[in-house]
């Protein structure tokens, strides 16, 4: 051997124990922790196939919809993003970026690589997008597809008029995606009543899970559209007609179509078992009050929501104006210490 | 809510022990199963970045190589197979793919879907390529890349002239990349000393690590050839220039790309810290003497191996002959259940 054993790895592994405050992961349970040591099964044991199954019900419960095409993309929100625009969009088409932070650009920059045409509709600054600048930008663009995160986590954003704007892609032909990553569980989601057709969430926020196992659902409409390309989707990795058939969403019959992490079933598993003991509604309102008192608080030390709007601030990412004259780095880095 | 609690995820969690005896996943040590139950680590914390470095140095010393690009992505081992490819290649490239079994294949359809000219150079049944089978190919194709599992896991075939077919590589200018999954720790490879380009593994073959989490390593030849692209890479998730960006190979600025699992981070550190502790040399020499044993021990049951040559053979794949008018299908079912 040319390369020895590095040095680093004689040494035990550390891992301290934190109160994460941040956009997510957040804590697991000790629940959660603990499913997480049981044995490795293989990606196609019956028991692990159990699970996956168990997880779709669950999955299908948390986006309260009925599609059978309910599963997860083994890998991180980024990857369920990733997977939602590959499968949908072919060269030259048209896709709509809704942008109230982050997360819109983020998209769109996936949504160029894999070859569309991007257009984006931009919210007036610490504001949602009204339906009035939607359908504009409806008219302006004509797009395959409408890309929204409901709760953008870079400006703690809520959109909170989601089954309007279903309305509105119905009425245009438009696939309607939505990111559910910051708000699912801490903000009321509707997918089949508010007609949307791809949806995705993150694991590692309010679920309390594990990161890196993305749970995702495409409707009918959507799984017809990727039926209907004229190319192969770019990506086998994302191909959600391959990991479907994986989960067993078209059938009884399933492909190996890659090695799926147990450990990450038994994680994730368990964390969404914990939000159906809860309850979603119940969850849901925890989230809300616990916001609701934060914010009374900071209004009380005089300082000001970086949303004004109550009704379009996310209850799980709350943003503080930082007040003028003070320094940002050295709070959030004190906040980081304590 | 019109979509009630599932019944399935009221009933506890199942997960059996199994001794997993097939390609992998493999059954992980109490050590690497007792780290995956510790808490969460945010995905830009300094102790979680500490942690990637020691699995960077870990890399590097299971594929003895110096590369600086040295990383894991986010997903399974197909993830790493998507990354390497769609990384290097552009519209029209010219690929070539090595089969000997299966892997080839499922390369190859990865580098279609992300818009390369696919080529082949199929292996006599139950052999490897010989060089003069290559050198013919690369006269007639001129390929941009090449591909090759060192060990093909659906045969058993072991492709043990790495180093020659590196050389042949250089010689046409053309980047060699080498899929590992199933041979490292069961075979010798060393990555810079037979010029390979590109090359990934699995972290749940024989380092016994969690699945989901895939080591991966470009050398400068590869980063050179990725940044002369005149197109963006296809996929963000995928992109090494940014994955690398996260993991701190390019200068101590890390950006945040996607929130990494720490639980796999744990249980791949800890995997690779037990094959440190024993010596890449000593843990391949078990697999071979293993191999061995079991290969003379099937010869006096008077059965055959697939693969006529033994130095042809992976030691991590043992794949045996059905004699004629054995069901393959029943031996397989009595198998999985004893």
């Amino acid at each position: 051997m040319d390369f020895e054993v590095p040095e680093s790895l004689k040494k035990p592994l550390v891992v301290p124990q934190k109160t994460l405050m941040g956009a997510g992961p957040t804590n697991c349970s000790e629940r959660v922790l603990n499913a997480m040591k049981n044995p490795i099964l293989g990606h196609l044991h019956p028991e692990c196939l159990k699970i996956m199954d168990d997880i779709k019900e669950g999955i299908q419960y948390l986006f309260q919809t009925k599609n059978k095409a309910t599963m997860c993309i083994s890998g991180s929100g980024h990857a369920g993003m990733e997977a939602a625009l590959v499968n949908l969009l072919e060269d030259g088409d048209v896709a709509l970026f809704g942008t109230t932070g982050f997360w819109g650009n983020r998209a769109a920059d996936m949504a160029q690589r894999t070859g569309a045409d991007v257009r984006y509709v931009q919210a007036k600054f610490g504001h949602s997008l009204t339906l009035e600048e939607i359908k504009e930008a409806f008219e302006g663009h004509q797009p395959v597809i409408f890309f929204l995160a409901q709760g953008d986590s870079a400006t703690g954003i809520l959109q909170n008029n989601l089954g309007e704007i279903g309305e509105i892609c119905r009425k245009h032909n438009c696939i309607f995606v939505v990111d559910t990553v910051a708000s699912l569980g801490g903000a009321e989601f509707r997918m089949d009543e508010w007609k949307i057709d791809v949806a995705y969430t993150g694991s590692q926020k309010v679920l309390s899970g594990p990161p890196g196992i993305t749970p995702i659902s495409f409707n009918e409409r959507a799984l017809t559209h990727i039926k209907n390309r004229s190319t192969k989707v770019k990506s086998y990795y994302f191909d959600v007609t391959l990991v479907g058939k994986y989960w067993g969403c078209f059938g009884p019959t399933r492909i190996y179509h890659h090695t799926i992490c147990s450990t990450l079933l038994y994680g994730l598993r368990e964390a969404i078992a914990v939000v159906c003991e809860k309850g979603l509604q119940s969850v849901i309102q925890r989230h809300m009050e616990c916001s609701f008192r934060l914010q009374k608080g900071i209004e009380v030390l005089g300082l000001e929501m970086f949303v004004p709007e109550p009704s379009q601030r996310t209850a799980t990412i709350n943003t503080i104006k930082v007040p003028s004259g003070v320094d940002w780095k050295k709070v959030s880095e004190y906040a980081m210490k304590k």
